[in-house]
């Protein structure tokens, strides 16, 4: 007797076929219906080289972001991978503040890390966090999440690795503002935001207790998020949501009680975006009484109180409930240490070469927020540059010949590109052309000698960018590592990067280059402000339809597909939860 | 801009038309449906006397089945509930053990206790724990459950009643078997159960270390149950299912290393059920290989080990990873104390009469698992039970004069309807003859005397029962002390209940009668236990089927409803989650 088996094949089906997973539909009892269309998943081909010697040993530390799209896309079956996180888990944290407030559940955002590598590559897991990495002995550090023994003695162990992928990702920034540590909460981990959800309903019962004085009341109703960027706006926009649209009707007294209030140290909030999403996210929590305190930095916390400067240098402080401290990135203690060994020590984060190999050492790379990304300079190589480009060694640089290396130079200094469109520049040519006038010759030359380039090129470098410390840059970086992992022995031998200006030869891949797909930030009221490539901006309720479209469909699985769907739907219907669970 | 109107407006007439709630019809993406149909809420007019003066104040002491069921069936707006308990939720318990491993999440199980009651009841809810009943001041003392000032310490206060309703339950017994309390899980909130699905992931997680001795991974993934009732077996079947279905899946090393026992002190498991039912049990846990040790008392854990003595003597030993400790309630701390000031010390749970109020206490009511209801026996009210019967006082009872008050005996003693049921006889008169021919009279005679009657009775109250400490009987308990509130004015008027044997006139209620709908005991590998009314005993998938419908039904909301169909329906399609948060 098997009653289930259409529910098994078609579960089946869903393991067997991720092809699937370009259309999502889903219906609903109410015959409500959202169709997705998730992005088609680019499939490299595996050239998995057999060696028929042993495997090489990748060991992956975390599991956030960039370790699970490394982990997803490695898909050569010649490393065997070790992956090593606290978490067994990978977190779609951009849905961590809609946990906070239960209009999505913690474990539809969260996936088995397990369940994440690809059946043809050897991979185990280990629950362990890694303390010191030595890359002399070429081994990681561990100790055990729980205590293994009786005594809650945490297991340490070492591992050792051919190549190590280092994914920790950061840990919350306090700036060593006193009272921060203690007293606040921060969202970067599921935990987290389960947390804050108990917490905020916790306040709710406390101020509905007998015999306590109005302002106390007032003082734990009062939440406090302290930085306006994405996760600190759409946390106070969801707190605001959730509080007007399901608390009050169960806590009817605390509705003129509650107060949510946003500092942040800058003039506006998300800073990051453009200047007409910021103004209306201003204007929206003024609306909606979200007080919103700019250019207010805050320099102690206690128990109950939150103090915070003015830039005139005037210091309030408040009496508050919660708060949620949403500022920034720090680097881990792990990474650190590691930094010191490297000669490192004086960075915020690890530096790379544009491979995502960390600077100085051999088999390791960083990714995500732990890492950044150390753009050569083109007035650092300028020399070598012309050197390269002048073949006939004639002193002298021909448009010509600057031509025939200018896709390598191009793919090698990304900053050149950017800077000839920051300045309506169509190609090299023009940038000759503009050497030229600014050296007084009215006739465009043909040729420029190493000064003349130099003078031409010397605005470059002011174009480097540092990429965000985003989950999209750290997702990116993720896929991009495993396929230069899945083709390493090929390009070994057919390299297909730009050639080397310091050295002979090409390199092995194309250096790592990140697309910004566009950002959105959710501004509570079913309104969304999206900004896209191309400094597209929409706003509102469209664009909550997009969000609604694009975070369903970048969903690493099936199963937390449908139950993110389905934790939205419950939402419309009944409200969110606020049982203290 | 209102995109939401069509789910906005069906969740509007959800909200306010539960009569909706008669069929439940949900249909899945898969096409699959579930059509269960849930008891027919009966409806009882209201009758809210509004007596211009003061509301009577109505405090109820807890939010499990017992106390949500008053709550929910309390209809007349003349009093004002003010409710008190650590949880300002209600959880759905039979599904407790579903949450341990994540058939159904923790959440779905759960509503907001300020839901439940009915709008036209003044309710009010305190998140706090009652330390302390004074039936003299007719006050209950109460603490919080979060400390409220910057120490944590927490706030006490104390609240006063008019009318208390006592429905705390009971918590786990240990009996008090050394290291129990420290070393074992119990199952008996919701946090429980969070807990052991947290503990068996980290289980798992333990044995993949490095470094360990095979015989410490076969103790960390050793699953102890203890008790083999109803909970204790369901748990062990929904483990079994957990680990073979999916977690082999993900760690398919700890496939030979695990290892589930049951320990059962009695000779076999689910005595309460038919022989059938406990037979099948046996036979399927031996096929899945679950160990049940019948006969073994638990003497000593440490936190390595457990120690079980046979019936034989013999201690033996056994190293273990987690222990589920379920067997059986006992007494709460203030439960005891209260008992202690009204001279019932030396019970197991309050004593109250059959309309559920506290013996010996005014106003004090008491149901659910803290509670046992105390029968009054036929052979103590012997005396006045002739006397009301012998209307002409004539020292001898007729056949006729018994009838007349025999409707009334019979809801006061329904030991004597049971007494008759069991012997075979069809009525009073089969009784009377019965004793005639004990008498040694052959001849039917048509009066008896006291003492006649006395031994005619002698044997009835051999047939009174306790109540199973079951969700089933608090939420009659409650249904039923609801509509007693509901009707307090109206029946004071015109008494409903029967003659009062020792005093004049009619008591106010019929008193409490509890009706067995039936029980299940889900036995893993969509295998359910059914025993219903009339000893119909049903095993298999159909009777799982039947437990789906019926747990879907019996859900308190529309919300916990569809929430918990969809997690059934999301477990067939992807399994469990096995991330550990």
């Amino acid at each position: 007797m098997k009653p289930f088996t259409f529910f098994e094949r078609f579960s089946k089906a869903l393991r067997d076929h991720p092809s699937l997973s370009r259309i999502l539909v889903v219906s609903t009892i109410s015959g409500g219906g959202l169709i997705a269309y998730s992005e088609a998943n680019v499939s490299y081909s595996s050239n998995g080289v057999e060696t028929g010697t042993r495997k090489k040993k990748v060991v992956l530390l975390g599991t956030g972001w960039a370790g699970a799209s490394f982990l997803k896309d490695l898909s050569n079956s010649s490393y065997e991978v070790q992956v090593i996180s606290p978490r067994n888990y990978f977190a779609f944290t951009p849905l961590l503040p809609s946990v906070t407030c239960g209009t999505v559940e913690a474990r539809s955002v969260v996936e088995p890390i397990r369940n994440m590598g690809r059946k043809n590559v050897e991979m185990s897991f280990l629950e362990a966090e890694c303390f010191k990495i030595d890359p002399g002995k070429k081994k990681v550090y561990c100790r055990s999440k729980q205590g293994v023994d009786s005594k809650g003695k945490k297991q340490e162990f070492d591992v050792d690795y051919d190549y190590l992928v280092i994914a920790t990702g950061a840990q919350s920034n306090t700036f060593n503002i006193p009272g921060v540590e203690e007293n606040c909460h921060f969202l970067k981990e599921v935990e987290d935001a389960q947390r804050i959800r108990r917490t905020v309903i916790d306040s709710f019962e406390k101020a509905s207790l007998p015999d306590l004085k109005e302002e106390e009341r007032k003082r734990m109703l009062h939440f406090v998020v302290v930085g306006g960027g994405p996760t600190g706006v759409e946390f106070a926009a969801e707190l605001h949501d959730f509080v007007t649209e399901d608390l009050v009707k169960l806590y009817p007294k605390a509705k003129n009680l509650v107060q949510i209030t946003l500092l942040e140290a800058a003039d506006h909030i998300l800073t990051m975006f453009d200047k007409r999403i910021t103004e209306f996210a201003e204007e929206k929590f003024g609306r909606d009484g979200v007080d919103v305190k700019l250019g207010s930095m805050v320099v102690k916390v206690n128990d109950k109180e939150i103090s915070a400067k003015t830039k005139g240098g005037e210091v309030s402080t408040i009496p508050y409930g919660m708060i949620v401290w949403s500022t920034g990135v720090g680097t881990r203690p792990v990474i650190k240490d590691f930094m010191k060994q490297i000669g490192q020590g004086n960075r915020r984060a690890l530096a790379t070469n544009e491979w995502l190999r960390v600077e100085g050492c051999d088999n390791i790379y960083a990714l995500g927020d732990c890492a950044t990304i150390n753009q050569r300079k083109v007035m650092e190589d300028i020399a070598n540059i012309f050197k390269k480009a002048d073949k006939d060694k004639s002193g002298t640089l021909t448009v010509k010949q600057f031509q025939e290396v200018m896709d390598d130079i191009f793919v090698r200094y990304p900053q050149i590109e950017l800077y000839l469109k920051s300045k309506g520049m169509r190609g090299i040519a023009d940038l000759l052309k503009q050497a030229n006038t600014e050296n007084g010759s009215s006739k465009a030359k043909e040729e420029l000698n190493i000064e003349e380039l130099k003078s031409a090129l010397s605005q470059v470098d002011s174009q480097v960018k540092f990429l965000p410390a985003t989950g999209q840059v750290a997702a990116q970086q993720g896929t991009y590592l495993a396929k230069c992992f899945d083709r390493m022995e090929e390009c070994e031998k057919n390299p297909e990067g730009p050639i080397r200006i310091r050295g002979e030869g090409r390199h092995r891949f194309r250096p790592f280059r990140y697309r910004h797909l566009g950002q959105f930030a959710p501004l509570g009221g079913e309104q969304t402000a999206a900004q896209l490539p191309g400094d597209w901006v929409s706003i509102g309720h469209s664009s909550q339809w997009l969000w609604y479209s694009v975070y369903a469909s970048k969903q690493v699985s099936w199963r937390t597909r449908v139950l993110v769907v389905s934790d939205w739907m419950r939402r419309f219907i009944f409200g969110r939860d606020s049982s203290r669970i």
